[in-house]
């Protein structure tokens, strides 16, 4: 007996409680994935162009059975020896920077960024924190802060410790070589140290996927590194979203800003949708964080956990999926940007790799957002069978970023349907 | 290659850091899980006698198929509607008081404590949090506060909002009625509402299992229930060890000491060893929590982890594993108290269902604590292939804390071993 849409979103508000999300005003019921694609109760079929989580695709079958053998074998905790918390982390950091060499295995990217941030008051005695005004890194009462479009009501008084800056748009403010941004860094940097809070961290998403991933050459994080490290603080990378390949030119979109991060924040896509999350940094880091701190994590670093995070690396490598991301990541941005040509509502054309999409506006000089034009396009999206979100400062920029087996065959469904769509909605009602 | 148990530990320390914590100084190397059985690289079998995590067993073939089964289908997040979480949540609070009928479903228990301090402080204004001087509630920022045997040297100033009282002990400190430890608690609000801070919430488990489980009588926290509330704060039980039926007389240890929290907290054995964790409130507390604020985890609550967590109930209810732990508890409290009756070293008998031990002390008119004895005993028994820990203020008590299968058998294997240890392990070296 499936309930209706109605019934379950009247048990929603009556089991979890108000303000819990969804997708759509008239949210998708969905029953099953596979690949780069979800069906809903109806039997009806979507092609995914945003989830991120099932990175290597919905129910990918390498992942699954990995999680089913280990967990038919063993799962336990890290007090015991386990060879496959080893073999992974060694892995994992083996794709990075030879400084980034020691881990400590989370269950979600909340609670690394949590872990983040006390490690960067360790090695700086400092508290103050800085990130975008436009980012999301997390839910615990510390990492929260961290969204200044949604810092909770409650939270024990920790706004104090942060600062914002402007997130980057490289449409409405362009800063090509990333001065500007550098500058504004430092200028929160001088006001932290004004007060008694002084500087600790900043926190930024390398490839600013929540801030609409601007269009940055490579290296743009450079100068903002220097400044970082000029004022003796830690700069902490979360590639929840932007790392495992995503963009396509790197394994790691910090590799591609220029910049080594001091901490490095995993999270998402690391499991495939099995919870594990996990912080990345040199020895001396993580050590200054457990000096007299025994930080144990009940489920981090399971053998369960640990097998789905193995099986994803070897699914990205066997199957070449970083390469996919590049090839598909430029046939999507051609095509954009010949429906850009096409389309004058399409104001600018972003992205690299999997994570790509275009600005609307209702007119090309004044760059107004065409926010109500993009939710009606991704509504219509939806009816023709078609999973993709909006982001950005005013919610006007399609955000794609499907899993990354996603092909140009599915590049081009997509496409060829955002056209259709586009032709048909009215830019303004 | 299997490595030895030195590579494996250099390793650790290379990829993890240092603090890592293990059990024994040599630690076990297990490799597999079966019911109340582990065994190690070498294939010896060990009766898991201390193991919460897997409540229904290591690799439980329920909660691995329902897993498997899951992972297959579907794995995605709470902002498409699925029928998983909301089964999952009615059925879990059909276990509870009426009152607690709303949950948000998180990773782990240090998530669900996390959410739970800032449900009290959206709803009383206040941030004082009141513990005892040795629990252990989780590793967040905010939460690792509450242990106050090792809190982090860094955590954003957190500390300034955690107050104390003496963790109950009914060996040498008996409160019969529970009033001792109340008045306790009514002095620490009293101090707290004398500065800023203000009153927030107790954190307790109910069963006190980290501070030894003392010997408490059915409604043994109704005196200190009375005194939170007249403050205006909010109770917050922690069951993430108590819960589940662990001490055999009711599924929640609340009922035992005979209150209804306003806030419970769920973990560990709430998946079998599959990251899920919770908490439950009344829905006003909830949606006060979630005022403005639209907290969203993102593997919280998804397909998955509910397919493993109801499996976990329907496990406990089919095979009656409550009334197992109450039988089995009975029965293993009785032959400690044999081996009490034998062993002068065996001060103090305690515990319920499948928490139970004993408190070692070279004397028993001093109560002076064996605390190398316990260590010895322990080492001892993991050489006869029996595991179990040690707890308390001064580490001399037995902890013995097995999966809920865990049969008369079993426990008869485990009291005979003990007490051949008991009799061969000098109380002084």
């Amino acid at each position: 007996m499936t309930r209706t849409n109605a019934e379950l979103l009247a048990d929603r508000a009556r089991l979890m409680g108000p303000n819990v999300s969804t997708f759509y005003e008239d949210p998708l019921h969905i029953v099953k994935g596979e690949g780069v694609w979800l069906w809903d109760a109806d039997g009806r079929k979507y092609l995914d162009c945003y989830n991120n989580v099932p990175h290597v695709g919905h129910c990918n079958p390498r992942v699954v059975d990995a999680i089913c053998e280990q967990a038919r074998t063993l799962n336990t905790h890290t007090r015991y020896l386990h060879e496959g918390i080893l073999a992974y982390i060694e892995r994992l950091t083996g794709t990075m920077d030879a400084s980034l060499d020691t881990a400590i295995l989370t269950c979600t990217g909340s609670e690394a960024n949590d872990i983040a941030l006390r490690m960067a008051e360790a090695v700086t005695g400092k508290r103050g924190i800085i990130a975008t005004d436009a980012t999301y890194h997390g839910n615990t009462s510390l990492v929260s802060q961290l969204s200044k479009s949604n810092i909770p009501t409650v939270g024990f008084g920790l706004g104090q410790y942060f600062r914002f800056v402007d997130a980057p748009d490289s449409y409405r403010n362009p800063d090509p070589d990333g001065t500007i941004f550098a500058a504004q860094v430092a200028d929160q940097i001088e006001a932290l140290n004004e007060d008694d809070t002084g500087f600790a961290a900043l926190v930024v998403c390398p490839y600013f996927l929540n801030e609409g991933f601007p269009d940055h050459p490579n290296g743009w994080l450079k100068p903002t590194a220097e400044v970082v490290r000029k004022a003796g603080g830690v700069l902490i990378c979360d590639e929840v979203q932007s790392g495992f390949g995503r963009t396509g030119t790197h394994m790691w979109a910090h590799e591609k800003m220029g910049v080594v991060p001091d901490v490095m924040v995993l999270g998402k896509p690391m499991g495939n949708g099995h919870p594990i999350g996990g912080v990345v940094s040199r020895g001396e880091i993580v050590a200054e964080f457990r000096k007299g701190y025994r930080y144990f994590n009940t489920f981090g670093g399971n053998p369960v956990s640990c097998a789905a995070a193995m099986a994803v690396l070897e699914e990205i490598e066997d199957k070449d999926l970083v390469s996919n991301a590049l090839a598909v990541g430029k046939h999507a941005r051609m095509r954009m940007n010949q429906l850009a040509k096409k389309h004058e509502v399409i104001g600018d054309v972003r992205g690299s790799g999997l994570i790509f999409g275009a600005e609307m506006v209702t007119d090309r000089t004044t760059k107004t957002p065409a926010s109500e034009f993009t939710d009606r396009v991704i509504n219509a999206m939806r009816h023709r069978g078609i999973v993709l979100s909006k982001l950005g400062r005013y919610k006007n920029a399609l955000k794609i970023r499907p899993p990354m087996p996603f092909s140009i065959q599915n590049a081009d469904l997509l496409f060829d349907t955002l056209d259709e769509v586009v032709s048909e909605t009215p830019v303004h009602l």
